[in-house]
Parts: C-alpha cells; sequence; structure tokens
C-alpha cells in the first residue's frame, strides 16, 4: 500500500473503500438485524445496522481507528488527543491503544462516573478541567503543548467522515438496494459519511433524525445557512452538537431530508427497540426507530442504531 | 417423513435432530455473539446464544412449535390450551397460529398488561380468571371441555423438552468443544434439553442457573428428591416454578450441578449484560451472566441467553 495521506477534501469512493479496508483488521463487521414484531408494527421492512454492537459500543470507534492509522507516525510519537467525553473519548482511546499509542482525553470533572471508567478503562490518560467549553479548550491546548499530541476532532474531520462512512458502506454491500436508511445527527460525523457512501454505493434516500429540541443540523439544510446549536437538555445526550463545518455541505448536497423528533417519540422510539428488536441502545439511536416508526418507508429501510452506551444504573429490576 | 408421533419417553439424539428439522421452517436459528468486553470483564471465552432474539423473544417458541406440529391434527381439528401467562402462552399463541390453528390461554385477571398484549398480538385467544392456580386450572379444564383443545404443558413435556433442546444443539453445531455452558433453570424445560443435547452432541459441563430465593432445584437436585418451589418474588420471574416431574431425571443424569445467585447478583448480571453485551435480556437471562462473572470459566464457554420480554415501560430517559 502506498503511503497513507490525511484527507484534505470529501472523501471519494476509493477513500471509503481504502478507510473500510484499513480499518478492517481492527473494527467489527457489525451484523444487520432483522426484527419480525418491529416491521409488523412500523409496517416496513427493516435492516439495523448494529453499531452498538461495534468495538467501544459506537460507530465512533470507525472514524477513530480511521484518523489514527492515517497518523500513525504522529500518534506513536506523541499520542492524539481530544477534549470530547462521549463516545468519540472512548473510541479514541480504544482506537490509539490499538497500534500502542498513548490517547489524552480532557473531561469536564464533573463529567458522568460511567464515561471516565470508560475512557479509562479503553487506555485512555484522562485530565480532568472545568465543566465549560472554554475551560476544556483551554485545558486541551494545554496537553497538546506539553506533549505534541495530534488533535483529533470528533466530527469536523475528512478522515474521521471517511471512517464513519464505512457503517453504511457495510449496510450496502449487503443490502444495495435499500429505498431509504435513516441516520441521526449530532456533529454529522455519521450522516455525511452515510449520505456519501450512498451516493457512491447506493440507492437510498439518506434521511438524518434529530431531536426537535435540538434541531441545528434541521436549521442549517432547510435554510442553506451554517446554525449553531442552541444550549438544549434532549435525551438523545449524543446529538446535542452542532453540525461540524465540513460535514454541513456533503449533508447538504446528498442527504434528502433532516426530520424531526419529539422528546416522548424518542423515548417511544427506545422502549419500542428494546420491546421489539431486544438491542440495547443508546437514547440517540431510538431517533432513527422513532422516524421509521412514524414515516412511509416503502421498500427496504435501513436504520443505523449508531449506538448502545449509556448509564443503566438506574434502571432497577423492583 | 414418517408418521409423527408424540414422545413417551426421554428425547434421544434423533428425536432432538427430528425436532430441529421439524420446526426450522417457522423458527430463528439465533445467531451466537461474543463480546469483548464481557470477555475481558468476566475473564473467559463466551459465546452468547441469543435465544432473546428467537421469534417472540423467548427459546419457549421452539418447544411450543414442535409439540404443536407433533399434535399437528388435534391442534388444526380442536385448538391447543395452556394456563401459563408468561412466555409459554405467547409462544403457544404463535406456534398454532403459524399452522393455522387456534391457542387458548388461561390468564389471571391481574396479568400485566404487556404479557395480555403480547398473547393477543400472536393471536392467542385469552380467557381471564381469578388470579389463583385453582381458578387457573378449572378455567383451563371449563375451556378444554368447550373446545377439544389440547393442553400442553410449558415443560413437563418431552416434545417441549425435544424443541428446547435444539437452542443448545444449534449452540454445539457451531461449538462443539465448549467446555461449561450456563442455563437459567425454572420448571426445567430448557435445562434438560440442554443436558441432554450437551450429553449427545458435546462435552461440556452443564451448569443450571438458580436463584437464591427460588432454589427448588437445587434443593431437588442435592437431596436427590423432587422438591417443589415455595412461593418467592425473586426479579428472575421467570424461574419461580418448580421442576417438572419428567425435566427432574433427565437434569439429575445429565446436569453437572445448579448454581445459586442472589437477588443482587442476578441484577448485576442483567447490568453488565445491557453494558457489556448491548443485549436486552430479561431478568432471567441475567442468571447465566451473573454465574459466569462468579464461577470459573476455563476454555470455551457458552451462556443461553432465555429471553428478552419484560417491560420496559417503566426505564425513563430523564
Amino acid at each position: 500500500m502506498s503511503r497513507v495521506t490525511s484527507l484534505t477534501a470529501v472523501p471519494s469512493a476509493a477513500d471509503i473503500q481504502a478507510a473500510a479496508e484499513r480499518i478492517a483488521p481492527y473494527v467489527s463487521r457489525t451484523p444487520v438485524l432483522k426484527a419480525p414484531r418491529f416491521n409488523h408494527l412500523a409496517n416496513g421492512d427493516f435492516y439495523l445496522k448494529c453499531e452498538h454492537l461495534q468495538m467501544t459500543g459506537a460507530f465512533k470507534a470507525r472514524g477513530a481507528m480511521n484518523t489514527v492509522l492515517v497518523h500513525k507516525e504522529e500518534a506513536l510519537e506523541n499520542g492524539v488527543l481530544t477534549h470530547s467525553s462521549g463516545n468519540h473519548g472512548a473510541a479514541l482511546s480504544w482506537a490509539a491503544a490499538q497500534i500502542g499509542a498513548k490517547a489524552y482525553v480532557v473531561m469536564p470533572s464533573n463529567a458522568p462516573k460511567a464515561k471516565i471508567a470508560s475512557v479509562e478503562y479503553y487506555g485512555g490518560i484522562v485530565t480532568f478541567c472545568e465543566p465549560t467549553l472554554e475551560a476544556r479548550e483551554t485545558t486541551a491546548e494545554q496537553v497538546r503543548k506539553n506533549t505534541g499530541a495530534l488533535l483529533i476532532h470528533p466530527y469536523d474531520n475528512y478522515n474521521i467522515i471517511a471512517g464513519q462512512a464505512t457503517a453504511t458502506y457495510e449496510l450496502l454491500q449487503e443490502h444495495p438496494d435499500l429505498d431509504q436508511i435513516f441516520v441521526p445527527v449530532g456533529g454529522g460525523g455519521l450522516l455525511a459519511g452515510a449520505a456519501l457512501a450512498n451516493s457512491y454505493f447506493g440507492k437510498a434516500k439518506v434521511i438524518g433524525c434529530e431531536p426537535t429540541i435540538a434541531n441545528d443540523a434541521f436549521k442549517s439544510f432547510t435554510s442553506g445557512t451554517w446554525t449553531p446549536a442552541k444550549s438544549t437538555d434532549t435525551i438523545a445526550d449524543g446529538l446535542k452538537t452542532s453540525l461540524g463545518h465540513k460535514n454541513f455541505p456533503i449533508i447538504q448536497e446528498h442527504v434528502d431530508r433532516i426530520t424531526l423528533l419529539s422528546e416522548d417519540e424518542i423515548q417511544e422510539g427506545w422502549h419500542t427497540c428494546l420491546e421489539t428488536i431486544k438491542q440495547f441502545i443508546e437514547p440517540s439511536a431510538g431517533t432513527g426507530i422513532a422516524a421509521a416508526m412514524r414515516e412511509e418507508t416503502p421498500g427496504k429501510t435501513g436504520i443505523i442504531l449508531c449506538g448502545g452506551n449509556m448509564d443503566v444504573r438506574g434502571f432497577t429490576l423492583r
């Protein structure tokens, strides 16, 4: 294989295929499940891509692994760095560990214990900071100066987008004739990747699924102007972030529409997944289920179950 | 195929293979999952047989389908009948519907709505009665007299046992070299089937997993005398029943031991499954996970995730 170079433009079909080949020895080829009772309930023919069964419990392992491998020499020399405390922090820690590199993760001091434990489980080196975005950025910059580590953005990065695209690429390898694909959207790494993969390898309408109370992607998409997210407390906590600047134009060009889900719909989607599909997903993944339940779904429909990481200790059996 | 006859003795290897062939057009060949994070946590090499992904959400579909097919003519003429309000009621309703037969299910008037809805979803005809065992048996007898329907016991029946055995038969087809298999035990249909299948097709130690506060199988097994269950409110609600009389001698002969799980351990097993395996199981299935976490597991270990049916509406996301 020729020397790998970091992507500086929208990933091509070949870039996505190269990413898939690059990460294949490390990530899981996640199963595509069918669930007869959900098909009946939601009146369609559904193919569920199980990224909650991906390494680290979310699709994020794909983009992180791809980006770490693209920057392998730098990663091995000085490590990689993020101030994302969600699934990306765990995924980057895991990806770095796969090649024996260090990962530095800046987390707010009030981060949930489960998230801290997860990052540490995968070998990430945690630096705590005050719980403000400013403190996170300042602390990350300090860690970068001290270590020389490479900052890897969780979604606003073409290598990340190419990595996330491999989930939909795999789904379309198995089911090239999907008519629509429902994909949750937060920062837009997964959605931009899905839309690109479908533009090269599929014929589906790609539908972004976003909480109504975190509707920045919807606003950006319908207005044509990038619009940042306002602070919100949606139960789909993975979808609070604003669209990335690299992600937005890809989504604008290749996504059919963004559909909005109320908090009640997301809750219902999550419950329905547990009841009829028996897969344990995080609330963000409930948006795709909820959208598929509400919308018309002629022919064959893909749904990306984006992740399964959430605190379950509050759910008691008595 | 020669005319099918109802089993009147402990199923042979050929009986289990015949059951597997008979039910194959109807049931799911459930996947066997691996979960790296659970392997790490529980320090072993685990193979998870996903019966919560079986038709009707539990292994019960296997035994019910086998028994309905064995009694196909009678079932088509007068229907089948049960007063089990749990997974067997739904499974029998589903199995009868597969061949166009009627299923009558006697349920206590205070049964959870989710269970009633499930039986009705699969086409069962529900008759309500007072919430006592006596009323259930009396009402079932009335329905039987009125309809001529065939009463099918949920576990104390060789055709049921042969059907349930197919889950472990499939697991052993894929992994004949398992060293131990953890199997939840309530009435003993699944455990007797697993132990028989392993005696013919495997070399594993088969370990029954039972709640400490519903330890009738443990008592029967260790004393050698059939001991009925006392009333108990274990969170593993599928495991409250006493061992069947046909099941007990099979378990006595072919099971290595019965291990007991505290309520806290079962809760921890259930949480751990959600966290590290991302499969949505019912509490009963948590016993197998909990046992695998506590016990020594050299070599390769199978765990039967017996079902995934429980009321999830109390789990809210905020």
